[in-house]
C-alpha cells in the first residue's frame, strides 16, 4: 500500500505560493460552512516519524480561524486519563458540533505502537481495531465528518529526515532518532499498513499522503480537507442509511415480556429488613475501601418506573459508603456543551476513577426509553444506540469496573398509590409533576421499551437486575446485596 | 471559641422525628427557590474527625432532591490537579448558578492540616488564609451563597468516637485513630480555631455546631441552612455594595497615556527580520522542551487593537513550539455552562499541566475591555475584576506558571490601513466585520481603559508588555524575545 505513494510527488515553491492563498480562501470559506452547518469535524493527523505532522498542524492552525478549531496532542496520558478506559481521554476532547478537532495523535497511536513493540498480540490489535471502527461509526452516524491523514515517508527519506533532525539538537549516538527508528520502519510500516486497511471506509476515510516534499504535503491536506468537507455537505443531511437492528419478530407482539415474570408478591418484615439492611450496608461499606483500594471502579445504573423507589435505594447506598468514595450523577436536560457533543458523550465525562463509585440517577438508557417513546431521537438513532451502549459498557468492563444495572418495577396499582400519597405528603409534592401522570398513560409502550432493552443489552459484564419494587424493602435488600456480591466476586 | 460550642446539646429521637419532616419540606422548599432565583449555593462541611462529616453528606443527600445538587469530596488529588494551582481543583468543581455544591473537605484542609503538622509556617497560613478570603469574596460578589459548617467534638468526645471506630474495624495498636487524633487534637484545635475566626464574615459566615449528638447536629444544619438560604434571597437582588477601587484622579483626564509612549515608528528590514526570526524561534523552540521538563507552565495573553496582528504573532510562535507543548484557546463567547459560574471560571478551566504552554488569543481581560466599554458588565462587576484578575494571575505565578502579557498597539490610521486590506485580500475577509468598524469608533474609550488595565494589572510576576505594532515585524520579533528571555530567567 504505501509503495503507492512512494512516487516522489512534489510542489515547487513557487507553486506553492501561487496556490496558497486560493486553498486558504477555500479553507476558510469550508469553515464557515462547517459552522453554518453545525457539523463536527474530527482530523486525524498521524504517520511514521519525521514526517511533519507537527508542520502540518501548524499549517492548519495557520490556514484556518483559529477561534473555530481546537488541536489535542495525544501523547502523554494523565493519571487521571490512565484510570479510566482508553478512549476517555479522546471523549474528553470531542470537538463540539460546527468546530473542527485536530486530533496529532490519535486513538491509532496506541494499538499500533503496543503492536509494534509486541506488547499486544495480533488479535488483540484486531480487537483494539474494531473498537476505533465502532467509535468513528458511533460519531460519523452522529453526523461527524472523520477525515483521517497518514503522512508517509519512504525508509530513506525517513532516515535523512531523522538523521537532519539529530544534527540539529546534537543528539549522541545513544539518543539517535534515526537509528531508533530505522529499526522498527518495517515493523511498523507493516502494523500501520494493516490497520490503515482495516479501518479505511466510505465513512472515515483514510489519506495516505507522500510527506517527502513539505509543499505538496500541505497543499494536499489543504485540497483534501476541503473536498472532505464540501462532499460531506453536499450529501443528504441526515443520515439515509436504514436500519441495520430491526427488532426481531417476539417483540412485535405485546407478549409475555421479562417484566411480567418479575415476582411483585415478595414482601419483607419490617424486622427482617432492618437486620438485613445493617449488614448488607455494613458489608457495601467495606466493599468499597477494598474496591478502592484495590483501584476497582464501580457504576451502577438505576432505572425503573416512575416512583419505583429509585431515589431511596440510592440513598440506602450512599449511606453505607463513605462520602468520600462516591458520585451520584442524577440524568436531566443535557447543557449545550453536551447537546453540541454526541450523546454518550454526557456519561463519559462522569466515569469514576479508578477505584471510586459513580451511581446513576437514570442514564444513557434513556435514549431508548424516554426518548424512544417521546420521539426525542429518531428511529435509526435510538435503534443504533443499543450497539453503541454495549460498545460503552464493554470498554468499562473490559477496563475492571463493576457494572451493575437495575430496573426497579412496580404494578401500575402500586405506582397509582404511590403518586397519590406523593401528592399528599409534604416534602413528597416535588417528586410527582404532571409529567409523571403522562408517562403512566405511555404504560404499555414503555413496557415494551424496557423488555427490548433488557434484552439487547444485558451481557455478561453488564448485567441488568430485574428488581421486585413493590415493597421498598424487598428492592433495597435485593440492590445491596446483588452490589454486594458483584464486589465480592472480582475482589477475591 | 470551641469551648462555647461544647455544650452537651441534644434532641431526642423522638423530636427529631417530629421535626424532622418539617425540616425536609422546608429544605426542598428552599432548594426550588434558589433554583428559581440562579443562586449558587456552595456548602462547605469540616471540622474535626470522627465529628460525622460523611453522616452530614448522606443526610443531606436525603433530604434534598439529588438533582440539584452534586456532592464534591477534596482529598485525594489527581496529577491534573497536582500540577496546577491549589484553586483549580476547586474551580473545577464549582457548581452552575440554581444548584447546591456540597464541598467535603474544602479549600481549607490543606493550609489548616499543613499547620499542624508544621509544614508551613504561621505566615504561610495566614497568606493562604488571605487567598480564601479573597475567593471566598469573589464568588460571594458574583452572586455565590457560601455556607460553611465546622463540626466541632470536644477532646473526650472524640476520642470515644475514634475508639468505636477502631473497634468496629478491628485496627491494631499501630493503626488506631483513637490515638493518633489524640496527638495532635490541641494544635488542630488551635489552628482552626485562628483560621476560622480569621475567614468569618457576614458575606460567607462559619457555623460551628456541636457534633457530639447526632440528631442536634442534622437538624441544626438543615435550619442553618433554610435561613442561610432565605436570608441571601431576602436582601436585595443586585448586590448594593459600594465600589471600593474608585478611579484615581490621573485618569479622569484624557492626559497622555501609556498607549501613548509606545514609539510606533520602529522598524525592521525584511532581511533582519528573518534572521531574527529565525534565531528566536529555534531558541523558543528549545526552551519550551527544557520548560517541559523542568515542568514549568507558561502563559501567554494576547490583546490589542483589532486588526492589530495577534493571530500573526501567534502563529509565528505556534511554529516553533512542538504542537504537543502548546495550546491556543481563543476567547469567544461563553457556552451555558460557562455563564453559570464566575467569569473566571471559564479561563480557570484551561490552566496548562505543569510544563505546557497556553497562548490565550484574548483573554480575561476582556472583562475591563470589551465588556466595560459595551456594558455588558455593571460598572461595580468590571471594576472588581482587577483585584480578581491580579488575585487570579498571582496564583499562578506563585504556582511557578509564566505568565507574560501583551498589548499590541497600532495607530488608528495603521488600523484603517489594515481594515481596508482586510475587505480586498479573499482570505482575510473573514476577519472584518461590522463589529470592528464600530469599535473603532469607541477609540478614545479603549484607550482609557487599556490605559488603567495596564496600571490596575501589570506586577511583578505578570508584566504587560507594549508592543509597538505598526510594523508587524517588530511586534513578532518583540513578542517572541520576551517570551525567550522570561523563560530563560526561570530555567537557569
Amino acid at each position: 500500500m504505501f509503495e503507492a505513494v512512494e512516487l516522489g510527488r512534489k510542489v515547487s515553491k513557487e507553486d506553492y505560493k501561487k496556490h496558497e492563498p486560493e486553498i486558504r480562501t477555500q479553507l476558510l470559506d469550508v469553515q464557515g460552512q462547517i459552522k453554518e452547518a453545525n457539523l463536527p469535524v474530527i482530523i486525524i493527523v498521524s504517520g511514521v516519524e519525521g514526517a511533519g505532522k507537527g508542520e502540518v498542524v501548524n499549517r492548519l492552525n495557520e490556514w484556518l480561524d483559529t477561534r473555530g478549531i481546537q488541536t489535542h496532542a495525544f501523547w502523554d496520558a494523565t493519571d487521571e486519563e490512565g484510570e479510566r478506559p482508553y478512549f476517555w481521554r479522546f471523549w474528553r476532547k470531542m470537538p463540539p458540533r460546527g468546530t473542527v478537532g485536530i486530533m496529532f495523535g490519535s486513538w491509532y497511536t496506541h494499538p499500533i505502537i503496543d503492536r509494534v513493540f509486541e506488547k499486544i498480540t495480533d488479535t488483540e490489535l484486531e480487537a483494539g481495531l474494531n473498537r476505533i471502527i465502532e467509535l468513528e461509526q458511533m460519531l460519523t452516524r452522529d453526523g461527524a465528518l472523520i477525515v483521517k491523514f497518514w503522512f508517509h515517508l519512504s525508509k530513506d527519506d525517513q532516515a535523512k529526515r531523522l538523521r537532519d533532525d539529530d544534527k540539529k539538537f546534537k543528539r549522541k549516538k545513544g539518543e539517535s532518532l534515526e537509528q531508533q527508528f530505522a529499526k522498527h520502519y518495517d515493523s511498523f510500516a507493516q502494523v500501520s499498513e494493516s490497520a490503515i486497511r482495516q479501518t479505511d471506509n466510505g465513512k472515515s476515510q483514510w489519506h495516505l499522503i507522500e510527506a517527502s516534499d513539505k509543499y505538496y504535503r500541505d497543499l494536499t491536506v489543504g485540497r483534501v480537507l476541503i473536498d472532505a468537507v464540501r462532499k460531506r455537505l453536499s450529501e443528504n443531511e441526515s443520515p439515509s442509511e436504514p436500519i441495520s437492528n430491526s427488532l426481531p419478530p417476539e417483540f412485535e407482539s405485546a407478549a409475555v415480556t421479562i417484566l411480567d415474570q418479575v415476582d411483585l408478591s415478595e414482601e419483607l418484615s419490617r424486622k427482617e429488613y432492618k437486620k438485613q439492611l445493617k449488614k448488607y450496608q455494613d458489608l457495601l461499606g467495606k466493599l468499597t475501601w477494598h474496591a478502592k483500594n484495590k483501584k476497582r471502579s464501580s457504576v451502577a445504573v438505576f432505572e425503573g418506573w416512575d416512583a419505583a423507589g429509585k431515589g431511596g435505594a440510592i440513598r440506602r447506598i450512599t449511606a453505607s459508603i463513605d462520602a468520600r468514595l462516591y458520585r451520584t450523577i442524577s440524568v436531566a436536560a443535557p447543557s449545550d456543551e453536551e447537546l453540541a457533543q454526541h450523546y454518550l458523550w454526557r456519561f463519559w465525562r462522569h466515569i469514576p476513577r479508578a477505584g471510586y463509585v459513580t451511581l446513576y440517577d437514570r442514564s444513557w438508557y434513556g435514549r431508548v426509553l424516554v426518548e424512544r417513546i417521546e420521539g426525542f431521537a429518531k428511529d435509526h438513532e435510538w435503534m443504533r444506540s443499543y450497539q453503541e451502549i454495549n460498545s460503552f459498557e464493554e470498554q468499562l468492563c473490559t477496563h475492571g469496573t463493576v457494572i451493575n444495572k437495575f430496573w426497579i418495577h412496580i404494578s401500575p396499582e402500586e405506582q397509582l398509590k404511590r403518586f397519590k400519597e406523593r401528592e399528599n405528603v409534604a416534602w413528597k409534592q416535588y417528586k410527582i409533576t404532571d409529567e409523571d401522570w403522562r408517562n403512566r398513560e405511555k404504560w404499555d409502550a414503555y413496557k415494551e421499551a424496557v423488555s427490548e432493552m433488557v434484552t439487547r443489552t444485558s451481557t455478561a459484564g453488564s448485567r441488568w437486575h430485574m428488581i421486585a419494587g413493590n415493597d421498598k424493602k424487598v428492592a433495597r435488600i435485593q440492590i445491596l446485596k446483588t452490589l454486594c456480591q458483584s464486589l465480592e466476586e472480582v475482589l477475591d
